[in-house]
């Protein structure tokens, strides 16, 4: 039922929007750059740190530097986070289709 | 484009799954009350209490007592709720049936 499925979302590290248009972002992508993802998600480099702190902790994406000409923060989707967010995609799905 | 309607949506007083149930349980309701509420969407007396307060500073819902045998209080969802909810719904279902 809607509302119990609601109260699962809640519960998910991508129960947030600003967290589910990350994942969505990074499930069409290898990996992406950190600046590139502030720009395309239009967050402060701030903002996107703090929620990828909280994925990451939570098993949903990876961070890691590549040195080139300069350090450069890549993220990854995990294969847990594309679980997770198939998981979300249905929730949300079911709760916006029954009415 | 979804990130654009997600971003959207972290800005909306029920872009939160639990405000969303919140909602989403008024919605059909022409009143509820509180205590019915909790048990509901099993959710604590001030879990609720909070959510209910920040909507209702957003004007999504209101609050009030009825004397009766003892004092209760009800919820009901206002008209502005009633159409953010389905701006709310919009952008879910936009978001979930465009893969």
């Amino acid at each position: 039922m809607a509302l119990t499925a609601l109260r699962e979302l809640a519960k998910s590290p991508l129960g947030n929007p600003i967290r589910l248009a990350i994942a969505l972002y990074l499930l069409s992508r290898e990996r992406a750059m950190f600046m590139d993802m502030v720009r395309a998600l239009n967050l402060t480099p701030g903002n996107l740190g703090f929620h990828l702190r909280e994925m990451e902790k939570r098993g949903i994406v990876k961070t890691y530097y590549r040195i080139g000409k300069r350090p450069t923060k890549f993220v990854e989707l995990t294969d847990v986070g594309v679980q997770e967010l198939e998981n979300v995609m249905a929730i949300l799905r079911e709760v916006v289709n029954s009415d």
